[in-house]
């Protein structure tokens, strides 16, 4: 048994006003600045004037930003009130059950109406758009979690949201669907007769499952065919990445709180904003203050950016609609094996996360579904909340270095992020239990083939 | 719109040591005590011994008790911190929404592992099962609520629990099993082969889509013929009510804190435990300091025991292995038409409930589902929270007081339980978007028949 009284805390929580009343921008801390984005014609850096037919002014600014802080507008807050700031928990009982030395904390963004940290930057994302004048949202969604976040920030601020959600999704996940349309958006299986892009691929394959690429390229032809809609991203860019940094900013007073600071911190990776929400603010104390910790990046072995990928600029989706960015990438053109983590599957890796990877300020760990499956479980177990299955990632390594720790015989702090629940996942748990998961990897043809398929760019 | 501005507070949070120390026992409080509880082969009043076949003493005597406070075991204490003290939220939002000048307040119990009010008795029960020596629970769930609570429960204190769960739910939820199997439980469907009474029954009707009344007796004859076992029921009993106090003791407090006392207070009745977890302290601050306030029960029109029943000696269960206890009831042989809220559509109402009734402390309201679903809806746009179809009957009612202060221009305060999320109920709300739900209303000459099957008991 580990060394604890169950007398002590085990949820660390703030009270409203201590919502952070800005957002943490690494750029502003950075001993260098990431690569340019670069116009996929001209192959030279955009401009904001190139974005503005389908994000609004206030968030392509924030996109290049300097400042250190980005003010959060009031009635941005007032939404986070609905959920925020989220509990920091002192996992106990997790402590006990692997009888370990070390100290585990999680912050658990499973809290938000939606049940993940998405909702973080959909609500200000759907603010700036209606701020600016916009009245229609169109974004994609493959497992749903984004689509949910999205709807429900719609249906906040007044705002029509259209998610293009991957078809075979749309047919395997309903009740992802029914809790959109319970907010009040409206949910179009893609490929759809909607868009040039659907009817040109259903003209081609009839029967044709979708994938997350083409529901982009729809979400974004809608977005900039029509006037009053913008479109909307779930992670990747710098502003959605900005706008999660409320979860470290919230985690560090309350890691003060508990009188701890962490060693680790730990976030899994697919494009990368929940781990860059916890993240930032701590690698900002690590270059301001030389405050020394370890940072893991926790990605499928099945879809492995940032541990096997290239640093190199390429597309963001797989039509090619989007400017290139210089990232980790497995390659536009790469197809990660069938796994349980949707929220994982995304070809590349954020910028902003890329270029501190390249810094060297953070590690990655690659690992396999089944044993994150045995960790969402003990982890169910102990603490009760069942995980997302993308979040499983991010237990493995916790418990991973927690049973370290118990081999070391040292008592280290660790921190991750809970960054959802798993309510709407049960299917894959179900499939765990009946032994049906499969550890597959990556195809190493495919993805020498991806990989050499990257768009030439002079450097 | 209403009048208020969105810089007030939405949350009323307590720290972990405002969890209560002992739960509030409304029998020290009442006028008069409620009919005794017979023995259904004798017709007198069972004693303690009558019960320890199938329960721990401590939960005997807590059935009986007469004190005020029970205290609430520390290790019980330090379970509840894992959700508890759960939020009291000002639905700011839905006011506006409704522009109604009435204060709006609810207690959300689904931030609890299984996501009801429900883990509030099921840890509580399995503690002191496991103080009195026994190793393994047996218990019955339809919609799978329960099962998942006390599976939780049984991994917080490595109790072995197996659930026999209604065979047609068990074949239609199947993530519900997947939950408590995430929990470490068992589940069975019921009939089942492992039972004298689910052999029987498979053998008159091998394709019996089962019913919570044969699941009850399957529990309850596991339980009766294995020493290391005990049967735990999630609703009806005085000592489930009595561990629901949690909910309204922490609720007064938050509403002082908030600085307003409701002047309704309403909870969706099923069994009757999460309204009578909410009402009952505020009940006993009525016959104690003569605070006024009006209290409603909301039920479904189709299984609408405190509007429609008989008060009444009649069994818990259809089978007729309980005690017989005098209740609100539509008779143990009373079907109710197909409805969404599985936890509503239990014959009886908990003796406690129907007691208090009786002696005028609350009303009851009956409501059709379809304006149920509506209110939910209404609910989930503007506060974000995706309520169960049992929690949107109460929030039906809430929002027809609200409306009702629109209309007489008065600010009153409700405040209503929201005993559990919906993530597990979403076919619910795909039916009601689909436009499949109806609004059937039980059978008049069936309901004529189950009464007139009523028991016969000298009074």
């Amino acid at each position: 048994m580990g060394v604890f009284t169950m007398s002590d805390s085990v949820k660390y929580l703030l009270p409203e006003d201590r919502i952070p009343r800005a957002w943490y921008n690494i750029a502003a801390d950075l001993p260098e600045p990431p690569p340019a984005v670069l116009h996929p014609g001209t192959g030279q850096p955009i401009g904001p004037a190139d974005l503005s037919a389908i994000f609004p002014m206030p968030l392509i600014l924030q996109e290049v930003a300097q400042d250190r802080e980005i003010e959060i507008p009031d009635p941005v807050r007032d939404v986070y009130k609905l959920w925020r700031p989220s509990p920091l928990y002192r996992a106990l009982r997790l402590e006990r059950a692997l009888d370990t030395p070390a100290r585990i904390f999680y912050k658990y963004e499973g809290v938000s109406p939606a049940g993940s940290h998405k909702p973080n930057t959909a609500v200000a994302q759907a603010y700036f758009n209606r701020e600016s004048g916009f009245t229609k949202l169109s974004t994609e969604t493959g497992a749903g979690q984004w689509g949910s976040s999205l709807a429900f920030a719609g249906s906040v601020f007044g705002l029509e949201v259209k998610v293009y959600m991957v078809k075979v999704s749309f047919q395997q996940k309903p009740y992802r669907r029914a809790l959109m349309e319970t907010y009040g958006a409206t949910c179009i299986p893609s490929p759809s007769e909607e868009t040039d892009c659907g009817r040109a691929i259903l003209a081609a394959t009839p029967d044709s499952p979708g994938s997350l690429g083409i529901a982009i390229s729809e979400a974004v032809e809608v977005a900039a065919k029509n006037p009053d809609t913008n479109y909307s991203l779930g992670s990747v860019l710098n502003h959605v990445l900005l706008h999660q940094t409320v979860i470290g900013l919230e985690a560090i007073e309350q890691m003060e709180m508990a009188g701890y600071w962490p060693d680790v911190v730990i976030g899994c990776a697919g494009g990368g904003s929940n781990f860059a929400g916890l993240a930032f603010p701590f690698i900002g104390r690590k270059l301001r203050e030389g405050t020394d910790m370890r940072i893991i990046a926790v990605e499928p072995s099945a879809c492995p950016t940032l541990t096997r990928g290239t640093y190199a600029y390429d597309f963001g989706d797989t039509a090619h609609l989007t400017p290139l960015v210089k990232m980790y990438t497995l390659g536009s053109q790469f197809v990660p094996p069938g796994f349980h983590a949707g929220g994982l599957r995304y070809h590349g890796m954020a910028p902003m996360v890329s270029h501190v990877k390249e810094l060297g300020l953070i590690e990655a760990r690659a690992v396999h579904q089944t044993p994150c499956f045995e960790a969402g479980v003990v982890f169910a177990r102990a603490e009760g909340i069942v995980p997302a299955p993308e979040t499983t990632h991010a237990i493995r390594v916790a418990i991973d270095e927690a049973l370290t720790c118990k081999a070391d015989g040292r008592a280290r702090t660790i921190l991750f992020n809970l960054s959802g629940h798993g309510h709407f996942d049960m299917q894959a748990y179900t499939d765990y239990f009946a032994g049906k998961l499969e550890d597959r990897d990556y195809d190493e043809a495919s993805l020498r083939d991806a990989l050499a398929a990257l768009p030439q760019v002079a450097a």
